[in-house]
C-alpha cells in the first residue's frame, strides 16, 4: 500500500536535519565509551546548561518520550502520590499505562485547550488535604505539563510560575513535558524563554524526536534547590526501566548539532511559519479551526464529508471526535516540511 | 580526558556498518509512518522470516536489550512466576532490576561458563513442584538463555533443545536473548542455525546494538504454537514500557539492511576472526583464557601488574574479581574492528 | 480524648455478631491446617455456593476490602488494559492507589448516584475501539461496579445485566464489589438475588468486614464460562499480594456463621430497617437526603451549623463538600446499632 | 477428610490466647473508629514502647506476615535498590514474589543456619561498589534479617550489632522480621533483649500470628536518627498495599493484651520449653536434628520409613529434601501445645 505523496500526519515522519546526520556519519568510526559517559555527550550537556543559563543544572539523554516521562515521573513522584496532569495530557491518554505501570495514578485536571489553571490545581489541593479521608486517598505528589500542550497551545510565562508556586506550596516538583518545546519557544506571541523554563520548573525535558533529531529527550534537572534536585542514582533508574542507550553519544551528537549555534529554535521556526502558513489558509477559507495554538501543530475541526476528501490527497493525524459528529484532525509540521508541501496543501484547501 | 586510543571496550563503542548509515541518508527526507507501521519495518520482517525459515513468525523491532528482556519477559511469564535463568544470564545481573520493575522474581540457576543444563533445570521445577509448599513460592513460569551467552559461551543444538523440552514439559516457554546472536550463529565450532533457532525457541532477540546497527533487537515470536506465540496486544505492551520509537523505520532501515545479502552475519564473522587471532596471541604468550569461548568476546584472567600495563596502552571491559585476586578482563570484537587494531594490540601483549 | 457516646460514623465500629464470636470461642483449642486449607473454609464455601446457586463457583476468603479489589482486579485484568469504574468507585477513590500499585489504570465513568449505566460503557468502549491510536491507549480490561453504591444506591437486575452484557461484547469480565452486598440484598425495592447475582456477574464479593463479621470478604469466581474462571494459581496470587491469612480457617468460620440458616441477611436487613427509621425521621424534619439510598447509608447534606450542632452529640461520617459550600454526612448503622441508639439520634435531629 | 489427631505442623493451628478471645467478647459492642485511630491502639503502642525502651519508637499494627514485609521492604528500599537476606529468608522463599512485586529485587546472602554473617555482608557490598559497572547492578538497599529465623536459630547481640554496623556503613536501614520474636527473646542462650533489638534494629516486627495471637504483626520504627525513621505518609502506603485493617482496634486489643504483664514472653516460654523437651527426647533416640536451634521449631531430618511412619500419627511441616535423599521435617509448639500433646508426640518417637 502506497502511502498518500503528501503528509502531514505528524511531526516525526522524517529522519533527522541534515547537520545530525553527516555528523553522525562523521563520527562513525570513533569509538567511545558507552552509555552517555562520553565527551560529546558532556559538550551537549553543557551546551544545553549554558543555553538555559543553568550552569548548574543537571542534564541526561534518553531515547523517546513515553519512556522519558515514565522514568522522570516515577523518579520524583513519592511512592504514596501520583502525578497531576490535565486530562488531555500525553501521561493520561496516549501512553498506554505507562506511568501506572510503575504503580502511579495520574490525577486530572480538567483542560483549557490542553492547559491546566494554577488556580484550579489549588483547589484540587486544597480539597484534597480538606478531606478528613486523604490518608486514603492518593495525594498530589508531582505536577506535570506539556509545553506546547498536547493541542499546541502555550503557557505564559506568568501562568507557568502560578503553577509552579501553587506546585511547590503543596510540595509538589513540576515537571514541563518539552516534547515539542523548540515549537513553543518559537511560537508568535510566547513569552516564555527557555531561561525562563530552567528558573521555573523543577524538572523538564527537550523534545528531540519531533524536533529534528533521529530521536532522544533531554530531561533537564534545573538543581536550584527545593524540588528541584535530581534524583539519586538517576542512570540506575533510568536503566531499570530500560531507557538507557549503550551507545549513548547517539544522543550527545545530536544535541551537540542541535544546541550548537541556534539549530533547535531555528528548525523550530520553521516549522512554526509553515504552519502559520496553514494556518492563514484555513481561516481564509472558512475552515473552523479547533484551538487557537500559535505552534507547529494546526487542528482543525471537519465534517466526514471535508475530512475524507482531504484524506484521499494528504495524509492527516486523526485526534478525537467532537459531541457534534465531526471530527478534529491535525496537520503537522516539522523540520522536513517544504514551501512546495505547504503550497500543495493550501491548495487541495 | 583523552579515551585511550586503543579500545576493545565493548562491541558497542562505534557506530553502525557503513551500509547502514548510507541507507539511513538515503531515507532521510522520506516521509514514513510511525511506530514501525512503515513499509521498510514490513520488508525487514519479512526478510528475518525468510532468514529464520519461518514464515509464521512474528517480529518487532526494540531499542535496547535491557528495554527488550524486559518487556518480553514481562509479557509472557504469568503473574504468579518468575524467569529462570543463569545467575550469570544478564537479567540477573545487569539490568538494574528491569526484571523486578515488573514484579518478576529471576530465579537462579547455577552457570556452567555461562550456560544452564537442561538436567539442573528439570532437577529445579521437579523439586519446585514436589514442596509441600510449591504454591507458596514463586513458580518458574519461563526460561531465559543467553547465545552467546554473556561469557561467550555457546550453547549446542542439542543443548538447547533439551532445554527447549524441559521449559515445555514445565510449562514454560523459552526466550533466547540473542544480543551477540550474530557471533554465536558464525563461531567455530557452532552447531545452532538460526532455522533451528527459530525451530526451538519459543521466542527469542537478533541483537543489533552489538552487531553492526546504531541501535535496535528484533524480537522473533516463532508461533509455532503452544508456548510459542505474540502475547495479545504486543504493541500496546511495548509502549506500555516506553520501548515503542517514533521514528519505528529507523529500526526497520537497519534490520531490512543487515539482513540483505548476509550482511549480519558477515559482519559478526569479520569480529569473530578477529577475536580468534586474539585468542589465538594470548594462548601463545602464556595468557591465561577465562572461557573457552568461540565468539567475539575474549575473556582473560589477569594478576593485577599485567591488568595495570594493558590497561594503560588499550581500553578493556571489566567482569569480574577472582576467588584468587586476580580479575577476569575482556577484549570485545564488532563490525568496526581493523586488522591494525588487533595487530597493535598484539603488539602490546 | 472520649469517643463521642453515640456513633453512626460507619458499620466498622464494633466488633462481630455475636454468633461469630461464640464460635471463635467454641473452635479457638481446635488444631486447624492453614492458609484456609481446612474444613470449616470448606464448609463455608460449600454454603456459600448452595446460597448463590451456583454449585460450580470457586469461592476465597481474603480480610480486607482494598486488599480484595486489588488482587481480584489484578487477577482479572489484562496487563495492557485497566478496570473500568465509576468515578465515585471506590477503587478510584479510597484505596491509596492500590489499583494503580499493581499496575492498572482505573478507567473511569462518570457516575449517577454512584452507579455507571451501561450505555455509557458502550459508548466508552466503542470511542476507545474507533480511535485509530487506541492501540496507544489503556484497554478497557475489566469492569467493576459496587453493589450497594458507595452511595447506598442499587443497580437493579436488568441495569446490572445490561453492564454484563456490554462488558463482555467489548471482552471484559464483570467484578461486582460487595462490601455491602448484605444490605443490597436485603433493601426496600431491590430485585437483585444473589443467585440473580452469581449468574450475572463474573466474579463478585460479599462482605463480611461491613456486615457482621470482625474481617473477612469471600470473593465469588462464578465460573459459568467465558471470562468466569477463577484466574490460574488464584492462592499463589494471593499470597504475593501479601492476602493470605495463616489462620485461614477464622474467615472459615466467619463464613460459615454468617451463611448458616441466613444469618447474613437477616443481620443486613435489621441494620436497613434502622437507616430507614433514620431516612424517615429526617425527610419528616426537612433535612434534605442527598441520594435516594434504601441500605444502611444514609447521606445527608448539612450546612455548617447543623453539621457543628449533630457532630457535637453524635459521630458521622464525612463524605464530601457539595458545590454550594454544604457537606454531604453519613449515618450508618450495622448489625450492633440498636434501637435505643436510633431513637437518640431521632430525638438529636 | 479427618485431620491427624495430633498437630506439631506449624506455631498458628490454633486460634489465641485465651486472655486475648475473653478480651475480643469483652470489647464486641464498643464502638472505635476505624483504621487503628482508637484509643486501645494506643494503649498498644505504647506498652511496646515502654517494652523496647524506646519512648521515641513509632508502632503500627498489619495483619499478616508476608504483607508486613512486603509493606515495609517497600517502604524502606531505594527504588534503585534491593534488599539483602538470607538466601533461606522468607522474603526470598515463601512469600510467592510478594518482594518483587513491589520492584525490588531480593538480593541473597549464603546462610549458616538461617544466619547471614556480617562479614560477608561487608564483603558483598565491598564488591559490589568496587564493580566498575555497579550502577548498571541493584543497589543493596536495604538488610532483612529474621530473629528467630526460618531454622530456628538466633542471632546473638554481637551478630546483629555487627550486621547493623556494617549495614550502616554501606547506606542501608536494618530490618529485623520477627515474626517468631517472641521465641527467641525466651530461648535458652539468648542474649539479645527486646530492648537490645530497638536499639540495634531501624524497624522490625512483633509477631502475633505466631505467637498466641489470631492474627497480627507489630511493626516498629525504631525512630533512633539516620536509616531508623517512619517513612513519610506510612499509613497511605500500609492502605496502598491493601493492609489497612478496618476494624483496627482488634490488632490494638491483641497487642495490648499480649504486652500486658509479660503475657507475650511468657507463651513464647511455654512453647520454647515444650521444643526443648520434645528435642531432648529426639536426641536422646538418636535423631539427628538438622539445625541446632533454640526455639519453638524443631527440626530433624528424617528418612522416608521414618517419615512415612511418624506422618501416619503425627502432623509435622515439611522443610526441604536434603541432598541425600532424606526430608528435613518440622516439629513446632505454641501457645496452645499442652503437655500431654508433648509426651503423646514422645511417645511416638
Amino acid at each position: 500500500m502506497p502511502e498518500p505523496q503528501l503528509s502531514f500526519a505528524n511531526d516525526y515522519s522524517c529522519g533527522a536535519t541534515p547537520e545530525i546526520l553527516e555528523r553522525l556519519a562523521r563520527t562513525n568510526d570513533v569509538q567511545y565509551p558507552g552509555y552517555g559517559s562520553d565527551d560529546v555527550c558532556a559538550s551537549a550537556k553543557e551546551r544545553i546548561r549554558r543555553a538555559c543559563g543553568a550552569p548548574g543544572a543537571d542534564v541526561w539523554f534518553l531515547v523517546g518520550g513515553t519512556q522519558t516521562n515514565q522514568t522522570v515521573i516515577d523518579a520524583i513522584t513519592p511512592q504514596y502520590a501520583g502525578v497531576v496532569a490535565a486530562a488531555s495530557g500525553h501521561v493520561n491518554v496516549h501512553e498506554a499505562g505507562a506511568i501506572e505501570a510503575t504503580g502511579h495514578k495520574v490525577l486530572t485536571l480538567p483542560h483549557h485547550d490542553g492547559r491546566i489553571d494554577a488556580a484550579e490545581l489549588d483547589s484540587y489541593c486544597a480539597t484534597f488535604y480538606a478531606d478528613a479521608n486523604y490518608e486514603h486517598m492518593v495525594f498530589p505528589g508531582s505536577v506535570y505539563v506539556s509545553q506546547a500542550t498536547e493541542y499546541g497551545t502555550l503557557y505564559t510565562r506568568a501562568e507557568l510560575e502560578a503553577i509552579a508556586d501553587v506546585a511547590h506550596r503543596h510540595g509538589m516538583p513540576l515537571f514541563v513535558d518539552g516534547a515539542r518545546l523548540g515549537y513553543a519557544l518559537t511560537a508568535q506571541g510566547n513569552d516564555l524563554t527557555l531561561e525562563d523554563l530552567a528558573r521555573i520548573a523543577d524538572v523538564f525535558t527537550i523534545g528531540g524526536t519531533k524536533v529534528g533529531a533521529l530521536f532522544g529527550e533531554a530531561v533537564v534537572f534545573t538543581n536550584h534547590g527545593g524540588y528541584s534536585r535530581t534524583p539519586k542514582h538517576f542512570l540506575t533508574l533510568v536503566k531499570r526501566h530500560g531507557a538507557l542507550l549503550a551507545k549513548g553519544w547517539l544522543l550527545g551528537v545530536q544535541f551537540d548539532t542541535l544546541f550548537d549555534d541556534g539549530l533547535y529554535l531555528r528548525i523550530a521556526a520553521h516549522a512554526n511559519r509553515a504552519a502559520d502558513r496553514i494556518r492563514a489558509a484555513l481561516t481564509e477559507r472558512g475552515y473552523e479551526l479547533t484551538f487557537d495554538a500559535p505552534t507547529n501543530q494546526v487542528f482543525v475541526t471537519l465534517d466526514d464529508a471535508t475530512r475524507a476528501r482531504l484524506e484521499s490527497q494528504v495524509a492527516m493525524g486523526y485526534m478525537e471526535p467532537t459531541a457534534d459528529g465531526r471530527t478534529v484532525m491535525r496537520f503537522c509540521t516539522s523540520w522536513s516540511t517544504t514551501d512546495e508541501q505547504v503550497e500543495r496543501l493550501i491548495a487541495l484547501l
